[in-house]
């Protein structure tokens, strides 16, 4: 029997779809054959991307040389650019804003054959490192409000490159989805005096019912109103809105946290595609209060195994064709079988 | 240099992003294989299926047998149920609902290998007729508050039978997705005391430079701040906000327009996979006015050229690679050419 779930955070129903019950083997993915190396990304092969901005790197090596184990380059076909001035122009109907924001690639290892749940857990700690350092950065620009980090895994979840890259893009407008989740939180704060993000967090431990891991530092669990199959989000257990502010041990719990996780969603799912995407409040200017109170950032990791169709275009629903308490098992006994 | 463009009715910014410029034959979908038929959607099949609810048919012939044209059937593996009752419960953050609705299937031909676009015009004005007689049927039952109509046309647009049909989901909450819709639209009906949809269709008429076809009752455009590469949008000239109001002779006309832009796409973008949705306003309870004077219905063709990726599930934010005002050229082109 079906049964329709609300996002607690934004207002948006889930169906999660019963008729079905999909398994895990229901969903045939296309795989994809890597295509031979070297890349553009490839270690030797510095000279084929706009200049580095920022490298983990072996002491004693140059910018755009070999010796480094994380890139961070502008993104060659950039979307928006920090050259640019900012314009903005309305004329009746039509509100323009000129192309201006960052666009960067942050190549998460030199070896064209690895991907990111192949590397050690001090190196996706390092890819982290880059993520927390290229946002702290691009904060000093005062023109940009927000910054989106994200990645791409596999064609059919958007990647035009196969070596294991993630991308971040910095703009000067708060998007839609973040301005509704900020309000979501922020109307749930004002009437509880409480984080909802914490709030979930304590009842979903509590229930015990979609928890996959935890750690010293992070919880990874599966949302009661899913959208997607095996969808995870990964929360810090200690409040805060902005990712710029981790530490570095909790980032080490958080890379030991998700290459669990991803590795279990690649084993038990056959190495599908999906999107990771870090949700963060947006810059605040000094002295603003902002969402500190009410927002929380954290991890939303959606594999790409069901179609976004014309139901979902014209509501803004989700139709969910595996219970989360049963994904959840599955994804549980694949991280325990890895420990 | 790209631009971000803003959707007048939704608070959603789109990047045009003009660095790689997309031709169409760049963006290289694939085509998809006919499967062998016959199917449970063919003729002579009808005893698979559950028993019709609604059909275009020969005069003399019976239901649940041969000799339709259009067949509306209740869906095999339905996401949500008419028999459910409503039941709605709230557990702290977990809201729930249960699964009442309907989730119904049109056939839109006998013939297991035509596509809607092989129809002709009179054919696909019955496939019209079965959208608007289902969604007034519907609206009987009350429980009901939204009804919404769509066409995933390929897989990898979400279809899972190739047999050409569309569906009908009816619920008992107004989606997400579409209160934005009429929130932006009563808003500027609220400030400018005009309906946008009709604002909008001015001024691009005046401008005439994002315009595909139009005729009689309907005009065929690509958005200003299209989210996606050839995003069509269909709307009637007449000022309505809910579909069922159509005539016969309007429906006729949407009919042909209809066919010329959906021939276009095909050909101009080499048979692509697209979904089409229906948008309407809710349904009005007697003696309600809802957003009679401030919404206009209207169809949304979304071609799946370009993936969803993270920084769409991140922003709510587009990246489109094709400029408006060029696609349309293509697609215009095309349908001089057909007539």
């Amino acid at each position: 029997m079906s049964e329709l779930r609300k996002d607690p955070v934004i207002e948006r129903w889930v169906i999660i779809a019963t008729e079905r019950n999909l398994k895990p083997n229901d969903f045939d993915h296309q795989l994809e054959i890597r295509k031979k190396g070297p890349c553009v990304f490839c270690e030797g092969m510095e000279m084929h991307t706009p200049e580095e901005i920022f490298s983990v790197r072996d002491s004693g090596t140059s910018p755009n040389q070999p010796g480094w184990r994380v890139r961070v380059v502008p993104n060659k076909f950039p979307a928006l650019r920090l050259e640019e001035t900012f314009v903005h122009s309305v004329e009746r109907n039509h509100e323009t804003l000129s192309g201006l924001g960052a666009h960067e690639v942050i190549i998460e290892t030199p070896d064209h054959y690895l991907e990111l749940t192949d590397l050690p857990e001090k190196q996706i700690y390092e890819v982290l490192l880059a993520y927390r350092e290229r946002m702290r950065d691009l904060k000093k620009d005062t023109r940009l409000r927000y910054c989106v980090i994200f990645k791409n895994q596999g064609v059919m979840a958007g990647a035009s490159i196969q070596h294991a890259h993630s991308q971040i893009i910095a703009i000067p407008v708060v998007p839609k989805r973040v301005k509704e989740e900020l309000q979501g939180a922020d109307a749930y704060f004002q009437k509880n005096n409480r984080c909802i993000f914490c709030d979930i967090l304590q009842q979903d431990k509590k229930e015990a019912k979609r928890i996959i891991t935890q750690n010293d530092h992070f919880i990874s669990f599966i949302p009661y109103a899913s959208r997607f199959p095996y969808e995870i989000w990964i929360l810090p257990f200690e409040h805060s809105a902005h990712f710029i502010e981790i530490g570095n041990e909790a980032l080490l719990c958080l890379a030991e946290l998700l290459k669990q996780v991803l590795l279990a969603v690649k084993k038990a799912l056959n190495n599908p595609p999906y999107n990771l995407i870090l949700h963060v409040a947006p810059y605040l200017q000094t002295g603003e209060e902002g969402y500190n109170q009410s927002f929380h950032w954290h991890i939303e990791v959606l594999p790409s195994l069901t179609k976004v169709a014309g139901f979902e275009w014209g509501t803004g629903f989700y139709i969910n064709p595996v219970i989360p308490e049963e994904a959840v098992e599955i994804l549980r006994k694949t991280v325990s079988f890895q420990k």
